[in-house]
């Protein structure tokens, strides 16, 4: 153990050398900002935040100002009420928790794209799932009118309505966008509490909830807020609010399903630091798509490349099929990490070691001459190993 | 919202000033080592540590050497397999969420001196706590041999054995030290598994779980392992993780109480980092209390003050009870704030602000010259308020 133990205090990343381009889609909207990199270290100790506690609350805490910046965060996207989380998964787990002991119902409405974490809160909560599907290749486009459908199986499946219809606002696979209102009024037509996972959204482009019609928002600080981790969103309507955060019978100060303060030093430290840039940022979406179609349209020069899901991008999230690489893995000594390899030697980093049928990236805060770093890294790698760039 | 974005960009720390001695006992061991800053920085962003994550589980990330870590960290608890989870109240309740599942309990053992969580947990996993008496006032010493009747009462109310029997390895009220060792033999006697709350223990005393007899350990990361948060670990033994880290019928590679994986950018980071030295330090704890003791005896010269819980201490965490100050609060314009004042004037923080009836403080990793001051300091106080010291 003693060499080892050498190892760990001398951890060090890899990939944050400057110059270095991250393209990981999980990592572009959780970049911290200046201002957050100082309170990173400012607020490093776990329990910084809890200094001047006077309440036992951590929400409550007013200096640094937490009460406020929840408040303001809860306005910022359309909701009443906001609280922190450890994940986003864990804001929905909370969700799920929390109304099937209110309304004892067994079941939940789940979009076929959801990423994996919504299908463990479910199955943890001991809820079925009934999934939305979706169009399937090429475009994976989730069938917002089948919420209906959903939810009425639902209720025949377990004899009783589904706890919550949850909606993946933007998907992790394909990065399509999906438009929270018809699900909305499906769901308010059948009482149903519906929910938006905004891991990807909520953050990066402008949200308002109560436009939106949603009753609850669950989000990722270190995804989308550029905030350090883990730290998850919950955002409620007033009315979910009453039935979400109900109290702890035993000690009537704390919130049950949050298990009390969550302890929330650094993550909730550059949280409120970047808000500022978050609450600008949001409003340069337009541009952020595209630069992620400008790129696509590069890459698809590329013989085989093709972007999966909806076209054109109405995210930075992009997936694309690449069999011309896939081809070259077979053969190359390195196998599948050929590409891994030959787009580090370019300066590009966050393509998932060892895959080369599919490639996901995003192109979030990236600037345009990165874009264009990327696009010509791609072709590059392509015309090196006999692959036609039109 | 404009001039509170300012401040939330602009948020410092206050009393994180050189110089200044901060005695909170949630904060003293989880304050960061020099590794853990330098860790801190380098991986501040919320996915740092997945840059090359090949399996989709943290766990087995081996770059950084995450899974030797986690194998370490799991020997030098002696114990089998470890895992992190976002606080010690979450691998508490993981741990009660899937028992529950596989054996079919509704009640819990919990000693009288537990942390508000560990109700929390149960409460939020459905369960019935039964509760094992202390001695009262003033040393609130938990009846250790009453786990047995304790258990046999879980049964009789419930039908069923308890899903599982907690202890508080040192309760964060008063500081006392439990030996789980006769708590594991009833639980052995009776099949229920024994869980040991060991957040103000491990990582700073030394713990061997194979020799105390235990079936799992949780702790925190930010509350005594040097590591920023929120990060907690859940140690267990071989059978008991068979049993708790059950996998999702859906996604078999994922931990389904887990959730999946914890993101544990930075806390993992600088709890890596600080791994080498925890090993070190808990060699010191015979020295911690001895400046624990050193700094009783020199409040207890204090008019009316005296240390509450088991004597001489075994832990550095230390309570008194402070009528002196007390009534000086009473008649002080700033009321119960005044010590809070008076210490921070003399570079002390950590104390609870607005309280005087009781004061928590912990001594550890303080140096003698630091816990020397902090005595002055209390007994400065009192003699400007006209309190004898004797």
């Amino acid at each position: 153990m003693e060499t080892r133990a050498k190892r760990y205090a001398a951890i060090g990343r890899e990939t944050k050398r400057p110059g270095v381009i991250n393209v990981n889609p999980i990592q572009r909207g959780g970049m911290l900002t200046p201002e957050a990199e100082r309170a990173l270290l400012e607020f490093g100790d776990g329990y910084s935040i809890c200094d001047f506690c006077l309440k036992g609350r951590i929400d409550m805490i007013r200096k640094p100002p937490v009460e406020d910046f929840l408040q303001d965060m809860a306005s910022f996207l359309g909701m009443d009420v906001a609280r922190l989380t450890n994940r986003c998964r864990d804001a929905i787990f909370i969700v799920l928790m929390a109304l099937k002991r209110s309304r004892g119902g067994s079941a939940v409405v789940v979009d076929s794209n959801a990423h994996y974490s919504t299908y463990l809160a479910a199955e943890a909560a001991g809820l079925e799932v009934v999934e939305v599907p979706n169009t399937g290749y090429p475009e994976f486009r989730v069938r917002l009118d089948a919420y209906e459908e959903a939810i009425e199986e639902a209720e025949a499946r377990t004899g009783e309505p589904p706890v919550a219809a949850i909606l993946t606002h933007a998907d992790p696979h394909y990065g399509n966008l999906n438009d929270p209102r018809p699900v909305a009024k499906i769901c308010r037509e059948h009482g149903v509490p519906f929910l938006l996972n905004a891991a990807y959204t909520a953050g990066v482009m402008p949200i308002d909830g109560r436009e939106l019609g949603l009753d609850a928002l669950a989000s990722s600080g270190h995804k989308s807020w550029a905030s350090s981790g883990p730290v998850g969103i919950l955002a409620l309507s007033s009315e979910l609010a009453e039935e979400v955060l109900v109290r702890s019978e035993r000690f009537p100060n704390k919130e049950l399903f949050l298990l009390g303060c969550p302890v929330l030093g650094a993550p909730l430290a550059t949280l409120m630091a970047s808000f500022p840039s978050v609450v600008e940022r949001v409003k340069r979406w337009p541009e952020e798509v595209e630069k992620a179609r400008w790129l696509v349209s590069e890459l698809e020069r590329i013989e085989g490349v093709r972007q999966l899901g909806i076209r054109p991008k109405e995210h930075t999230l992009v997936c694309l099929e690449t069999p011309g690489f896939h081809e070259i893995a077979k053969r190359h000594k390195r196998r599948g990490f050929f590409l891994y390899d030959e787009l580090k030697k370019r300066g590009i980093v966050g393509v998932q070691p060892g895959l080369t049928r599919r490639v996901e990236l995003s192109t979030y805060g990236l600037s345009w001459q990165e874009v264009e770093q990327v696009a010509r890294a791609f072709q590059e790698i392509a015309e090196k190993y006999g692959l036609e760039v039109r």
